[in-house]
């Protein structure tokens, strides 16, 4: 089946994602992130970079674990899993790169990583469950609009990197993702048409899209929240990230 | 660290299961196999396949739960793991096919393939155990004698070709997995050079060798016992192979 | 250790229990629940009673597996993750009873129990996380505040019983549970205060605690935004519940 | 339905596992053990007793997850597994007990303890499978047998007992054992009764009765190869054992 034809159940897909992305990008933290000065300040990006390194360090295994499910006996779709798992299977390093060209030693993540904020644990949790209990084809809908996400998340990317005069190479997950990512979306495409066989397939590759979506969302006010402790001089799990903040004005 | 290598811990490793083969091809079975008319009977061949069938449809799950497994924290062994369970993915389709070539019509294979027999049972148990409780190491036991094993077989599976009368096609499972493997073979010790880092590693590396090359050989034995109860009329599981009888002489 | 004794990490999690306890029972839908005509309607009471029904359904199999995790070594607590398994296990039996005693048939409740919402979802995948990834310690935070919640929503249900005109035994769930949890409090205070070994540990049962009650009082939004489509006619796949709607007034 | 009333499938299942007991009871290893000086050897009896510490670490731990599994749906079935799980939970406590009244010092059993033997490893692997991926009935296979075989075993037990000198609470495993095991039978044959509802149940409860207890008897033979080595001063991963070698005679 080709995969820019289009499909009703697609269209759906695309619509209750799109108006998650909306109320995202029309928050006033989005706002607030582009126009004013918040933008500038590295610990915002460096705590949520640490909540990428975070879910990162698991997209590779629970990706792999819907191939490994003896639920799923579509071999396509079993290759595609392992396929995909390899090609996610590192991205925590990238953070992590990320996070030290930052200024932050983290000589030994286990140990000087702070735990992640709960809604990214939530969001690890989900794609656990979804991938061995669920449908198979359920975490499907998680990759179609993470591979995407670049279309709606460039501009502010953009934006922070010029804010946070940080060199291209130092954003170096979100610069090398937003690379093998059209073809990733193609990808999710073809299989999801192959792979949804009934009216239940495609809702729960909606439910799983709109869970994660939301929870992505959580975890930017999360963020938003320990950074304000930071800023504040609050108690935080974070506060390796002081050393951070930007110089005092006179 | 080159592939081609020595290394006294690889050399143990050879030394063990070149043990093991060594028992396995001076069994009177192996010998009856290749020197009587036994070999030309297609229903023992059948039952092996039926085991492959079995085995084959969990190595590449087994292969990428090593991936999964959070102990597993070398990137590079877990593209290993990712890309192996990538290439190993469907290949029970294979015996599937070269059961049907035979003449069996298995329409439906959850339904008409037989129980595996008890020691194929174990092998694909110990596969996962070793997988997600043993040192993300152990694995690679298997896959290291798996992946040379066409090397030891390939007089006994050209000899059965020729006495069954088999087109290379309908023997798609061996002819496919020789040529692979030899990449395949370099690939694992070149990882386990990499991976293991103690002699506790090696120590697990040589008893997952063992154990499954012993399995291996126990399915050996299992699918000549069961092969007997085919020929003398008793019951049995498997009884479907009796239409791949030969003919009686009179 | 005694039962009864004070600790201040035990002081700690009940201040941030009660901080979320609060948030819930002072939410106008609480005040709204008790005071108007809303608590008479037993398709609200429904949806909330399908959410236990799906959670239920997992309660004893993820307590059990904080017994299966080969990281708790603690032969006293892996009994306690048994027993209070074998406890919980069929509670999901007393919720479908409750909602057959409303009148829905439900004959084969895997083909008619609609899917759970998203936050009962989340509830039931954190559980899984919880028990296998986290510490051995984690999942306590979860049974510490549930069994002592019914102190907390006793006079909800207490309120909801008397407007809906329901039997006690209509509402087994809530009334066996309230009985035997008194005895369960302090045994989950008693384990708490033996495995707790490190800061560390009692973080962890903190931040299960929370969000665990938090996805709680998430589930509680949802169930009342999915009424609200009941009531005003919108698609929901809680249409089955609309046989029980109150006649509507001239 | 009555635990004592006698049922065709029972009596096959009984058949089946009196024959391998059979094998056991006549193998020559049994004879030399009660008849020659054999049984004294403290090694050979320590050595046994490390495997069973090695698989009573986990037996709790896979009855658990047969209530575990998603596919278990009776409740009354799902109690029998968590009550079981929690009767066998810390056993392997009573293993080390013993092995420490022989005068190993153990002090850090994971440090301290060798390895299993590769039967003993095979028969966890296994009832860890069983416990996941089999049906949900097929463990069962393990604990009928398992329940019964201090009948079997007795005879031996108090044979090496008197042999070797030890006092019954320094054999705590064994004499333990056999007081609550004949409850546990009758429990076993009723629950077996109320599951197994088709043929292919009870053909994979006796294919799980007869694999543990084969690799039962492979663990025996693995015990006496291993005894051997020590015996004979070869090289072993249980050479601590030596500090229990009989004084040589003049």
């Amino acid at each position: 089946m080709s995969t820019t034809e289009s499909h009703p159940e697609l269209d759906r897909l695309d619509e209750a994602i799109g108006a998650i992305w909306n109320q995202i990008l029309t928050h006033p933290l989005a706002k607030e992130l582009t126009q004013s000065g918040l933008g500038a300040d590295r610990r915002l990006y460096a705590l949520y970079i640490f909540q990428v390194y975070h879910y990162a360090s698991h997209t590779a295994r629970n990706q792999a674990l819907v191939g490994v499910n003896l639920a799923n006996v579509d071999t396509q779709y079993q290759k595609y899993c392992f396929e995909h798992a390899l090609e996610e299977t590192g991205h925590e390093l990238m953070a992590l790169h990320d996070l030290r060209a930052l200024g932050l030693s983290l000589e030994e993540p286990r140990r000087d990583v702070p735990r992640p904020l709960p809604a990214t644990e939530l969001l690890i949790a989900y794609l656990y469950f979804v991938s061995t209990q669920g449908r198979p084809v359920s975490r499907l809908g998680y990759s179609y609009w993470a591979e995407r996400s670049y279309d709606f998340i460039r501009p502010v990317i953009t934006s922070l990197q010029s804010k946070m005069s940080l060199a291209s190479g130092s954003m170096s997950f979100f610069f090398a993702h937003s690379k093998v990512d059209e073809k990733h979306a193609d990808d999710v495409r073809a299989i999801l048409l192959r792979v949804c066989k009934s009216p239940e397939d495609w809702a729960a590759v909606r439910r799983t899209a709109e869970v994660t979506l939301q929870l992505t969302a959580q975890i930017l006010e999360q963020v938003y929240g320990e950074y304000k402790k930071l800023r504040d001089g609050h108690d935080t799990e974070y506060a390796l990230l002081q050393k951070l903040a930007p110089p005092t004005e006179p």
